[in-house]
This record gives structure tokens, sequence and C-alpha cells, in this order.
């Protein structure tokens, strides 16, 4: 406001963690500097953990490999994938912060209209501190956006809005699109910056995408299971869709918040259609079974918290989609030692450990 | 394409009529002109019925005053709205095209961020033309637009979307405010050009607002019955909230579409809140009652046209909601009666008519 030179701390500079996965050298951070060296990186290294992946100097970052990850997690390190980017809910495993972003790292700084350059980290906090509006939709989109309100015939009733769980970023340049529309329209760009934030309403569901994702970590974190992709499994590239299906239907019975919109960040390279096509080509087919379940699934009114929620759908996972595909049965398993896992990481001081328990 | 310079035969101009509610000469048109001329106008003189309303010379259009809705409907009369902008519906009822598209005189043509005047009729020509998508949100918003598409992760059964019904057109400059926040924000003015048309996902209500309108008169038209207000009635500006909430759940039950968004208009100038007030302090706690209402409406699945779902729901209106107020037991009978009233409006010739029915 006054022109002072003094740079503002930046938002929940202790509060945040940023998690990458990836299997190279992380030479895309440097375009990120001013954004994100502020925070503290979790990475999560895929693939040969023989490989020394290089980080930009000056960033503050502690790194996972796979040897890292069987030695913290020892058999229960069966649920957390490998050689897909599914392992980056490792990540959110081992941050002891509120609140987590992750980026691909091959996601680079859009521009807005005007030309400037796009902090994505800023309007993913900005979207999870202030409410959402899963009750009832506003035309006007997100009213607690700077001019902007809720419209006539919104219930007042409903003006707090309910808590954000989580932030769901878009991508210009490279869209994010399955094999086969990917091979039918090769040369598409997503050019179009909608200047929106809004609410997913409750009882919808959404395709929600890994690329550029924040979400609040107390309020959802152990629903953001990422499942069993890449290596050894029959499907990829459906790991950010089970996660935004499940995180979204226990959202609902949680009465808490998804929106998504704004930040853009550029999506610099389109993933080869072919190797994409054999990864999902399951997942094409099992998602026709997949949406009527979580369209259809209720949790019941004594699962208060995130963990019950996730362990009762993983029930419900196994008894309705074990029918599917064994797969299935697999994954419920995996999400049972997801939660056995990060409950034993996130083991607050309070609750008493060791054999007594 | 090629530079041609006849101009191409506008859109469904033989099927779609523009409905306009006035109480004043019509000088708003002129600025219309290049969108609106060839198309036929239904307009509906609200107030006193001996005063001249001017048209501009050009365009086609029928006229009604008060005196042509009681001669025309005789006591059915009854359910048409005096002095509110709510007497708009009769233009619905003695149209004879498959589209309406309605607007306020006071709306304006708005530009887009390149300066270039919007054609908004022909936006909503669009967004009507091509599918909605109720049963999952895609978050790059209209998957049909140039440019978009499905995003992966959308099942691919749900990709041919739903007929769409409704579409919903957004404001510029005096946004849609109720009187207290008009009261609280009185200089607040919507610059945000957002451009996205999105569905309003089943099962979500929204507040519908008339000023800038178009539907499918076929699909839906006997639910777009903007209520008893004005004259005589204790609330004011809930027609169309009122049309609304009742279209949507009609449109949820016969899984048809609703698009919010594009294209703009500009709102002109902001009516009076005291004025507002004074009209809307019954409707904002009855709201309260009227959103749990609507969002447990469930239509028996017998209910297979818009006239049995309307008068099941006037039904559901007299028994639930006449407990919160006997107005609600008039206006179920309103309803009721508006669907008679459309009903001999536009009985098709292949139903016999006369003693014998």
């Amino acid at each position: 406001m006054s022109g002072t030179s003094v740079a503002p701390t930046p938002l929940l500079k202790d509060e945040l963690d940023i998690v990458i996965p990836t299997i190279r050298n992380l030479d895309f951070l440097e375009m990120w500097r001013p954004f994100f060296q502020p925070y503290h990186l979790i990475i999560v290294q895929d693939g040969d953990p023989s490989r020394v992946i290089k980080v930009p100097e000056g960033f503050d970052y502690e790194l996972y490999n796979r040897n890292d990850i069987n030695r913290i997690l020892g058999p229960k390190a069966s649920c957390i994938s490998f050689k897909d980017s599914a392992c980056r809910c490792f990540g959110y495993m081992v941050s002891k912060k509120k609140y987590i972003y992750t980026i691909d790292d091959d996601c680079f700084v859009a521009k807005d209209p005007s030309g400037k350059d796009i902090n994505a980290l800023e309007q993913h906090i900005k979207n999870l501190l202030c409410p959402a509006t899963p009750f009832f939709f506003n035309t006007l989109y997100d009213p607690y956006r700077d001019g902007a309100d809720f419209v006539r015939g919104y219930p007042f009733s409903l003006r707090e809005g309910a808590p954000t769980a989580v932030s769901h970023g878009l991508w210009l340049n490279i869209p994010d699109y399955d094999a086969p529309t990917q091979l039918v329209k090769p040369r598409e760009r997503n050019t179009r910056y909608v200047d929106a934030v809004l609410t997913i309403p409750k009882g919808t569901l959404f395709p929600m995408c890994g690329m550029n994702l924040a979400f609040d970590r107390e309020l959802i974190g152990p629903a953001m299971y990422f499942g069993l992709m890449g290596d050894g499994q029959p499907i990829g590239r459906y790991d950010d869709m089970w996660a935004g299906w499940c995180t979204k239907v226990i959202c609902d019975h949680l009465g808490l918040g998804v929106k998504t919109g704004l930040p853009y960040i550029w999506h610099s390279k389109a993933s080869n259609p072919f190797v994409n096509l054999k990864k999902e080509y399951k997942g094409i087919y099992w998602q026709e079974e997949l949406i009527p379940f979580f369209q259809s699934a209720t949790l019941p009114k004594d699962c208060t918290t995130v963990q019950n929620c996730y362990i009762e759908l993983s029930k419900q996972v196994k008894a309705k989609l074990g029918k599917v595909d064994e797969y299935f049965i697999k994954l419920a398993d995996a999400m049972v030692t997801w939660i056995e896992a990060w409950d034993e990481l996130n083991s607050t001081s309070d609750i008493p450990k060791g054999p007594a328990k």
C-alpha cells in the first residue's frame, strides 16, 4: 500500500510444503524461484534410486528415493506406487505442514492476460484460506473475491460457506487430455484464460488433475492417496483421478469445499499418447463403473474423521469394485495400508505409542 | 471465412421470440438493432394499459398490455403478475416459437475484453444448440467450445451430454445484488469478464436472474412461470428465482441441462435499494425455507412431461410451503392455473378440443 521496498513475508511460509515427484534434475525450479524459494520442498524421486537428482542452489528441500520410502515404511511401502508420479503422495504423508502444494516438473510459470507472471502458489493459498460454497451455486463465481459477492437469491444462511479443503488449478498450453483425445486432437492447445475460481458443488464429481494442486493436509490429507499405479500395476494415469473421486466423496460427507479454476500454470510438454493409451486403456472402461460407484457412495454418519471415511470407502471399493476386477481388491487393501502408514507417521505426541497401544 | 459481403441469415431467425417486459418507450432497442432486428419481439406492457409504448421503427413486434392479457386469458389472467416484471412470462405463453430470449429494457450491449460489441443473443443460441454436461463437471468448462474438450478422467459414456434447456447470461456493470448487499456495497460494479459457459451440475440449485435469459420453450417452457409478484402480492423480485428453482428441479428430473456464464449484457441502472428491500424482505427469510424444499424435492418417475412435473411440484408447494405462509397456497393454485392457461394457448391441432374433451 505504501510503496515500501521491504518484501512481505510470503503467505504460509512455515505452514506449507511443495511436493514434487520427479525422475530428472529440477531445472524447472529456476523459473519458479521468485515464488517457491521461501518454501520447503519435498522431492519424491521416482525410478532408479542410484540416480542423482540435481536441485538448483538456494532451495530448501528434503529428497526421498525408493530406498528411503522402503526404509521408512517397511512392508507398508507396498502402498506407494513405483515408476509412476503417483509416488508423490508419499510426500504428503511425510510432510509435517498444514498445507501441501504439488506440481509436476514439466509445469512452468504462466502469464495472465496482462502479460504478468502468475504466482500460482499465492493464488492456491488464497483459494484455500477463504471459504468455499458447495451448497448453492453463485453465478458470479467466487463470492469472496474483490469486486464480487453473493447474488440476489443466494440464501443468507449459506453465505459463510464451508472450509476449503482442495484447490485445483488449471493449465494453459498442453491440456490434460486422455490418450484418445490426444490422438484425435494432437495440436489442440488451451489458450483460454478463464478468470474464475469456483466451488465444485456438493454431490458433483470432477476429474482432479494432480499437476497443479493444493490442499489442506489437516482437513483432507489422508484421502489424498494416489493409489497403485505404474510398475506391476495394470493401469497408470488414474492416480490423481482416484484421489479426486475419493476426496470429493469425503469432502461432501464432511461438509468441506473443493475449488477449481485459477491459478493457471504453463504445461510445457505433451506426454506420448501411444504410451498413455497403454497406461489408460483399462482405466477408460473401468471408469464407466467407477463414476456410478462414487456418485452413489454414501458414508455413515459416524464417520467423522477422514481416516474413518477412507477406511469405510475402502470396504465399499472391495465389496463393489472388487467384482469389476481383482485389481480393486488389491487397491482396497492398499487404501487401508496407506491409512495405517499415514497414522504411524502422523501420530501426535498426545496419543501414546508403543506396545501398550 | 471468405470475406463475402452477404450477411448470413441470423441463427434461428424464425424459431425464436424475444420477450421484453416494459413500462416505458423501448429506446434501448436502438443499441440492440444490429442483433435483434431480424427477430420477432413480444412486448409485455406492464402497468397502465392506456399508456402508449413507443417501439423504434423497423422492429417486428406484437405488444400485449393488461387489457389484452385479461381478454386472452379471462379468469386465468389471475396467474399473471401485475406491476412487476414477472408479467413477462405471459410472453412465453403466447409465443409460438421453439426458443425464447428475454431481456430487460435497462440492459445494453456489453463489450468483450477486445472492445468488440457482444451479440448476446447469438451466444445464447450457441449455448442452447449445443449439449450441456450436468452429470459430471468438466474442469475446462464447456467441452464443446472451440479449443476445448473433455479432460482426462471424464467418462466417455457421458460425453454426448444432455439437451440444453436453459442458457443463463450474466451482467457487467451493475451486479444483480439483493437489497441488503446493494445497501452495503452501493458502488460495487462487476468488471470481471469471465470467458466461460458452464453447466450447473445436476442436483445443484442456482439463483436464476431473468434479465438476460434464454430457453427452449419446447423442452422447458411450462416451468418458466414467474409466479405471483407485485400488485396485491406480499413479495417482489423473486419471480425469476422462483422460476429458476422450479425449472432446475424439473430439468434435473428430466435429464435436461442448464448453463450459466456467457453472454454478458451491460446492466445500466441499479434499482432503488430501499424500494427493493420492501419488495424482498419476506422473500429473504422465506428463501431459507424454499431452498431446502427445492433441494429435497423429488418427482415421481411417471412425471415425464414438464406439465406433469409442474403440477406435481405445485402439490408439494401447497403441502409443504403452505405451512410457511398462506401465500404459497395461493401461489400453488396459480401454478396450476398457469399450466391450464399454457395448455389452452398451446394445444396442438392433433389434440381434439371442445366439449368432447
